[in-house]
């Protein structure tokens, strides 16, 4: 395959980064700074009294692809749920950040290892574009998966992304601003219910700061009671951060979150989700609206394909954290498996990502000039985990433990000092400031995102919609069977019952737009939903999808009118 | 239609306000303050000594209706293209704003003036909300429209709404980012390309701040000419903002954006969009990718159907902003017709609306005890419209014009002062100084918008997709017809017509995903655009659809291989 880079010159060794996170991102900056020395930037250079310029003499060239154009400050993410940094400042830019880089903010499509081409996903013109390398850091992090829980690719929220974190602030100020003026009392409780699966460091930190925009909320609306809102917590072991922390701490943060008012569900798991219920896996059912899921992340899936070495997805790297078998293909962060003394792999933290960073950075020069290599030896590192308002859990090295508002200063400055750059500094302590003066913002950022096609999951017993429910969309049964029901109440008769590859739902789409029946389900069923707008652009675009679908509508209004109603009031059949 | 609200009292009368812009969310402010006189709030009662806490003499209840849950600081929301201030400093939550109103965030579906009711589109549930009304307030503001103008729903960026300006900004750093590494020349001076339409104050602002952060960008980019950015701004006048101010100022504002490197088109009108080009009234073509107008902007349709008086989609007022012919029903800001002293409307400005809201209020309050009610004159307010890099110009009352640094000054502060809330200032001073100290934050910020069907628009001589592109969808035919060509250049051939009705680019999907022919118009063309994952969805539902779409194909197929290709290499057809 051609390669199609269009930048940086070629007589120089190519590194390609996959990856802007911090494995990715600060590998780049250790290789610029190495790049700086060998050349300093041209402004150091004058002030130092150096007339001339460098011509051509850089040793390699750095090539970093993201999908974004920025760094996440990943332990910042749970604040901008509760609003107390502004959504811009837990992103760093990286262009600002990288000044001697190529940033390609794309998708990577494919690795060939043999051919030394990275092929990345169309930009604005649908063509691919291929980027040949000669030394590849594969920094591609990990990512949350959700095979195999029913419901949760479609109805739980995820945490992992800026763009995460915003959907989930906007959701929760949408079912807060619903449930003030929410009369029904079982939906009021489903509005006002807020789950969070997982009490690792992402989960605890999400659920506290959750709690406090709920609780901040609450207080300051009249239509809403103090004790209505209920946060749940979901944790599969003993005690909250009973993995992360010594037992002492953990019990501190487990307490505090339950005197805040989290309800802490230990010893549970999370199974499946619907839009409004959680099922955990010992059968209770939360009614929520609101289910965020931080467990379980995996390495991304791109590794599979490009022929690692691998260990439960993560590349297998030696000790100098090169992947095993391949000279100059190299692994950092969550998605490398890097064995330490023990045999067992470094935690996937940004602790570690920055740290094997830097070495890494400092053995691919190395083995541009065939020196020998440095080994990555990770030691004993501090942990600090924020329990929202202003509390936090803290465990440094040499055994010292803190926990409470100490922990929480310490949280604040460490992760302070280490943003990278000043401006972000600046802008991350002005925003602090101003939210200890005034408080967070509650502003509801929807960007007017678009609803396509997609699946629904529902467990036995839940309605998809009821009868005089405004029709929004088309259903398509994918598995199990969906039971078309007329009637409220006691009065409820069965009309009809649907299997894969059967629709319901067309005849509010052609009709009045009202529901004339109710669907639920006896076992759990999985739907594709088609929103009205794209059901009717490709009605009037697809006669033979009219034709059939009104076939369908005609056949079930016929056999519903003479007997399956008997007596019942309107003339209406399923849906 | 029974009512179904569930809050406030209905011993008092309702005023429903429909609309929380400055019209709307001012006039429940000034209504709230008049409550205030009636009925101290208890911590203040509680400060001037009042023991006894007020019982249920409160004369009315405020129900504000608005699809966002925050005011809009309209000329503010350019500074969110250039990064100036952060996107949620240019918005203040209404509930922040209006302690003793209740907020409904949600779309209004319709209103029945005799029934005295308002219908709420659904929330969470697929149900309406009805809410009934004594006094009805219509303040819903315009909104951009673009009927009659082809293209231009499509492919035009509009602004008007804080989306909007964020949808923008992210576009903007989308493209830039994508010619950084673009080698193709044509589409690099597309991608670095950017037209504004409407020399109006919001076209002014958006084409000064486009053209202050395209330049500061590019200046910082290796890998991009200083020379090669254009931003155009398309006007209708005779010179930039010729109606707003006097020919003095107005000169100085073009010649300014001029020095600065805008292209200012003058006399000219944009008549159409296509995904590549802005269409000139006068037939010529600008290559871009970024195209926004500001104009037209027209009056909320939702006034159409609700059955009063209106003058070019305005609700004509009497002097005292009263619906004419209506007792119950008044209206403000930009959808209200309100006839000044020569006959014409006051202008559609955030001053006037702010201004007349609080006449309004009073109104209501005086036609309630059937007391006297109080004309609205407006008089010669100042004029203020921002440059861009610390410029402005201002025209005052009493002859006073400034321009340049002094009047940026003003117009800081000016709506600094008038931000409304002491946390909002805050903010806003805060980030105004991090702007200062450390200049913009380039973040995308992509929320993870999903692609639906849409529409597209093509004018002669434009490609829709060409041979090697990667399919991404699948094309139908709306209007006009569309030429499938094999080959490349001069060796490109005609395999088909296609019209209204028929589809295209199912090849691409069903095969290896890469188009294996071109398409382009000869006239105006405009296609329903499904994209690749809804229809894989889609045909793996819908027997019927895809049993269709295969015949087309392998009829294609067959009449492709043995005639239409000729020694063609590959054995494809269309799309």
């Amino acid at each position: 395959m051609a390669r199609s880079d269009g930048s940086g010159s070629r007589e120089v060794p190519r590194i390609v980064i996959l990856g802007g996170g911090f494995g990715g991102a600060y590998c780049a900056l250790a290789l610029e700074r190495i790049l700086d020395r060998l050349d300093p930037p041209a402004t150091d250079r004058l002030m130092a009294g150096h007339g001339m310029r460098y011509r051509g003499e850089v040793p390699f060239d750095i090539f970093l692809v993201n999908s974004e154009n920025y760094l996440v400050y990943q332990p910042m993410l749970a604040e901008v749920v509760s609003g107390n940094v502004g959504i811009e400042d837990t992103v760093g830019p990286l262009r600002r950040l990288l000044r001697r880089s190529h940033i390609y903010v794309r998708e990577v499509e494919s690795v060939d290892l043999d051919a030394g081409t990275v092929t990345l996903a169309p930009g604005i013109r649908p063509r691919p574009h291929v980027l040949g390398f000669d030394q590849l850091v594969v920094a591609v992090g990990s990512v949350s998966d959700f095979r195999g829980m029913p419901g949760l690719p479609e109805h739980a929220l995820r945490f992992k992304t800026l763009a995460d974190a915003v959907n989930l602030r906007n959701h929760v100020i949408h079912v807060l601003e619903q449930a003030a003026i929410e009369s029904d009392p079982q939906l009021r409780r489903e509005l006002l219910s807020f789950v969070v699966a997982g009490g690792g460091f992402s989960g605890t930190e999400v659920v506290a700061e959750l709690n406090d925009f709920v609780r901040r909320w609450t207080r300051d609306q009249a239509t809403l009671r103090d004790d209505e809102p209920r946060v749940v917590l979901v944790h599969s072991g003993e005690r909250v951060l009973d993995r992360e922390l010594t037992p002492g701490l953990s019990e501190y943060a487990t307490d505090l979150l339950a005197r805040r008012g989290v309800e802490i569900r230990l010893g549970a798991r999370l199974q499946s989700a619907t839009p409004a219920t959680a099922v955990l896996a010992d059968g209770s059912r939360i009614p929520t609206r609101t289910l965020v899921s931080t467990v379980p992340s995996s390495p991304n899936p791109l590794i599979e394909g490009v022929g690692l070495t691998t260990e439960r997805g993560r590349v297998v790297c030696d000790a100098h954290l090169g992947a095993i078998g391949r000279a100059n293909v190299w692994a950092v962060g969550d998605c490398a498996f890097v064995p330490g003394p023990d045999g067992a792999g470094s935690p996937p933290t940004a602790q570690h990502a920055v740290r094997q960073a830097k070495v890494l950075a400092e053995n691919i020069v190395r083995a541009l000039r065939a020196a020998p290599l440095k080994p990555y030896t990770f030691g004993g590192l501090g942990k600090l985990g924020s329990l929202g308002h202003h509390r936090a859990v803290a465990e440094l090295p040499g055994g010292v433990h803190l926990s409470g508002r100490t922990a929480w200063l310490l949280w604040r400055t460490i992760y302070w000092w280490k943003l990278p750059g000043f401006d972000r500094k600046m802008r991350v302590g002005l925003s602090w400031l101003s939210d200890l003066i005034v408080g967070g913002n509650p502003v509801n950022l929807n960007l007017g995102r678009v609803q396509g096609v997609e699946q629904e999951h529902f467990e036995p017993g839940e309605y998809v919609f009821r009868q005089g429910d405004r029709g929004d969309g088309l259903y398509m049964v994918v598995r199990g069977t969906a039971e078309v029901r007329s009637g409220v109440g006691a009065d409820e008769t069965l009309l009809a019952t649907l299997g894969p590859g059967e629709f319901f739902g067309e005849m509010a789409l052609l009709g009045d737009g009202v529901r004339n029946a109710s669907v639920c389900c006896a076992e759990p069923l999985d739907l594709l939903f088609i929103p009205r707008s794209d059901f009717a652009a490709l009605l009037d675009r697809l006669p033979k999808m009219r034709e059939s679908i009104e076939q369908v509508a005609d056949a079930r209004r016929e056999r519903a009118e003479p007997e399956a109603y008997r007596g019942a009031s309107a003339g209406g059949s399923e849906g």
